[in-house]
């Protein structure tokens, strides 16, 4: 493929997806405040001119960042995202001026790790990357398809919507319930020498996720916000019901 | 060590057991009803006199067996079990008749698996095995605890009441924990197809616990009813917490 893709924010699927871009023989033009690699420039704004800008950031900047570009010096040609939640991404991409196209994107891969200390060029093989039905531009969908089927993935798609309400019960709410289950534990008076010491799989499995990065973490619950908490409050009622009862008699 | 040990429950915990030891030139002699393997015997009322009786049934089968034990034409010189609740079998313990030494014990071993299919030799080595600080007979201890390093694991001193606040925070809550998060998520119109497609490593980890054999699970949850509603009731509580407020504005 001789695309051009700009990519804002080198995290670890930003950076994930600039080094396997690279592999691919892609031009990747990189943006991150902080990250000084690939020769990347501080801002997505001051970005060249690219065939296709995926933004790779936390949520509330990949927002940010669709609200600014209408003033940037050059437009990308295409848009796309990796962002956990998507009806806001959606919206945001339907006010971007008419010449863009785009469509939202979200690949259910990474792991606790974060930053581009934890990226990894195969991190996409095998998994599935959602796309969403919502999308402007009569090539986009098989551009941006062809070129995650390029990294390894598979394409999925979904509406928004639904993307936003399986992912709250898949990954945002299971991250808060991980959350909920060591700080209770604490809150019940076990030490944590003692958690680490009287638990087996089971324990480091549920709690795993309570790793998670929690700018990240905290991102994708508030822009998900009532799906999530629909999904709690689900799981609060099957866990009453679940709940032993006091011995009878 | 030139012990003959007992070992009520070919499962997967009683099967390593029973094979670990037979490794380390121990005389094991073993009772399942269902496993017909090292010439187990039905019922372990009809074991040979041992000197260490290893109680590795589910739960409510440990304490039936502690109630029936005075009636056995031969009473084991002592008895430990594998249990993953202590008080109750600490309580059966007290009421076998003085001449048998006791203490209680847990290891922190084992996978989702389930059955003698699952049994592996190796499975305690570098495990945490819990006993309890409450025992009778001067050597128990000290014979138990040696066991114990035979088979790789450590022992650790605690209560059982100690214990069993503990574990309902590391294993038995966190295990209904990870049913209510399945059961919500199909509850709230998710397919599972849905459930495997759009979900990662987070999924995985969070759900692996629900698929534990029900009928174990279903004996440590009720005979730690109690801590389990406690713990339960703090999670809910964190969770109320953690839940994303709507939008303000």
């Amino acid at each position: 493929m001789s695309l051009t893709v700009g990519i804002s924010g080198l995290g670890q699927i930003g950076g994930s997806l600039a080094r396997a871009l690279k592999a691919h023989g892609i031009r990747v033009h990189a943006a991150d405040p902080r990250v000084r690699r690939l020769g990347a420039v501080r801002s997505a704004k001051l970005l060249p001119p690219v065939d296709l800008l995926i933004l790779a950031c936390p949520m509330p900047e990949i927002l940010n960042l669709l609200v600014q570009m209408r003033h940037w010096p050059h437009l990308p040609l295409a848009v796309t995202d990796v962002g956990s939640v998507k009806a806001p991404v959606v919206e945001a991409l339907r006010r971007l001026p008419k010449e863009v196209a785009w469509i939202g994107g979200h690949p259910l891969a990474g792991t606790e790790g974060s930053g581009w200390a934890s990226s990894n060029p195969d991190l996409f093989k095998g998994a599935t990357w959602v796309l969403t039905r919502e999308h402007r531009g009569s090539g986009i969908t098989a551009k941006v398809g062809r070129l995650v089927r390029a990294l390894g993935a598979s394409p999925a798609f979904l509406t928004a919507k639904r993307h936003d309400r399986i992912l709250a019960r898949t990954s945002h709410a299971p991250y808060l319930v991980s959350c909920a289950l060591v700080q209770a534990a604490l809150a019940d008076g076990i030490r944590p020498a003692e958690l680490r010491r009287f638990s087996a799989g089971g324990w480091r499995d549920m709690t795993r996720l309570a790793l998670s990065n929690p700018i990240m973490a905290k991102g994708y619950v508030l822009a998900n916000r009532c799906e999530v908490a629909t999904a709690l409050r689900t799981v609060a009622l099957k866990l009453r019901r679940l709940k032993p009862r006091p011995r009878r008699g």
